[in-house]
């Protein structure tokens, strides 16, 4: 097999029940294959349920680390019914953990965006490294490229 | 005829007459053409009908397989008449099939964003393969280059 | 004159006298300087009059041929004076036309957004097509590289 | 000195003392340095000041020239005191210069977004133009590369 | 350590007791490592605290550089407990320092979005010039390629 990017829909819903939801972003080393994924997750909308309770305040704080391992813990999110029901926001997180809380209100809220993997087997990162140091400045907005080595987990 | 990128408005619409839309985003084969499409849908925004009745409650849901062929089943939106009609969304599925569901009201909601097909003639698969392989981290973060072989269908 | 690409603000006003607009998004053909310009549309937001009639609702829908030629004809926007004034919206037409139709209310919408337009001598168009060839994937989210050969038009 | 590519934010307020704002867009030559610079305007927020007066509407528009040199004059925006104080633009004009007018209401509005500069030694445009030959496909919707002598204007 | 481009989530709070933020996006320059690292910051989206003060305005001033050297200071968000809690905004600001303001209100207001570094060893340089100006007109839009040289600071 060999290695790719792809994306995928990423959802995930907190209520009174599950307040707290764990985005485990960081690179996931596969033995099989040989491979390392590595995770981006775009957040893009956050929905509030139908039913939730009217005037009800629903707070969804983002727990990560920025700039120089600085923790955050911010909310992203604060929706009411009554108002409107979809809240966009524009939430990047690269390369690392993260988790979602919802700190106040019984939701329930539903959170979802994108999730891109990308995949290379090990060994070829080399290689990768001196194409990126050629078109490095093609992307840098959009995209990482030439990313310090990230911290890898083991995943089976 | 040779292949090539597509760009074409998507739309549909929702209501209590028809409940669901399948989206078949897996890739189609042209025995004939030779050809492979690939296709990806990016929604856009979901207009709520200007008769809709006043103080329901529309529930749009997602049904599409994450990361990790993970089951996902969550709404993207809840629109009402008397708020906002058209809500804007940011919805990304590529290379696979998902449907839309009118899981509450009866709507009419209309659903819309792009279409984007890329046509390959078969046997040039490799040869992209291999351009791919040089300029991939060019485009990481907005599109796929190096994607894992696409499951296809067949179209007559 | 050497061929470009060029990007400019459009706008276009509906109400109870102008119901409709045409986009005529096919490329046009100049025979005297020999070059073919194609035409990107991209719709960005709707702006409803300050003197909009309270509580009518207008509908504003898009007629244009989705992917396999399918005739699409949907709401993508309804706005009401006493809500916000602006909509915001994200249309993308590539390569041919389209109606905006007023189909309820009386307006004025204001309709804005980016007019792209690409302009080729004619007889280049081989050699960026072997350009093409290579550069292919480096933007097929964004961009349209190698797209079939668009229906032409000749504009005097 | 050398030229480049320069990003700033950009801010403007009209009120009922300065109801018209002009954005000379127009490539700005540097007679000193033998250097051209070309502007882009985006503009994506408008906020109502925090004492409009509630109920007035406030109304935006923009005056620019648009394909084929047709006169455009358009309202982008329409802004209350009661409703957001926030309103989501996207306005792009590129290489020309426009006019911003607050045709209705006292503001004050302030509008905001990012000015880009791109700053290119004279003679070396051909050059330029060359590399641009080879890598225009790549960027094409988002950006313009081998654009049609722009209308210079000198600035001492 | 090789250098690299870097995304990290950004999120303040300002309240009645921190009425100001300095962002100090000035490069920072490491004397052990050697390297250079620049700062660009994208703000996304403005949090209103679930507590604040019903009917209570609260107003975010930027304070920046523009084109020219020109001072910039001017409200990029109002927000008043009642309407929607989450505004979205879309600042940039690249290579230099700024500050967020709450001139009027108590908030708290969280603010947030990405934080983008780009690391380049010093005498490495030189090089990325040479590259950049082959790659030059690929991003324009989206991303500096050939900035000028950045005021530098240092960083122990």
């Amino acid at each position: 097999m060999r290695g790719g990017i792809e994306k995928f829909f990423w959802g995930i819903t907190l209520d009174a029940a599950h307040k707290e939801h764990k985005w485990d972003g960081t690179a996931t080393e596969n033995t099989v294959d040989c491979t390392v994924t590595t995770h981006k997750l775009s957040v893009r909308q956050v929905v509030l349920g139908a039913d939730a309770k009217v005037g009800e305040a629903n707070v969804i704080e983002l727990e990560v680390l920025g700039y120089d391992d600085k923790k955050q813990k911010i909310p992203i999110c604060v929706t009411k019914a009554g108002n409107s029901y979809v809240t966009n926001v524009d939430i990047f997180i690269e390369y690392q953990a993260a988790t979602f809380h919802l700190t106040k209100g019984s939701g329930p809220v539903h959170i979802s965006g994108m999730h891109q993997t990308k995949t290379n087997i090990i060994g070829e990162d080399d290689m990768d490294e001196l194409a990126e140091e050629e078109g490095e400045d093609e992307e840098e907005e959009e995209e990482e490229v030439e990313e310090l080595p990230p911290k890898k987990k083991t995943k089976k």
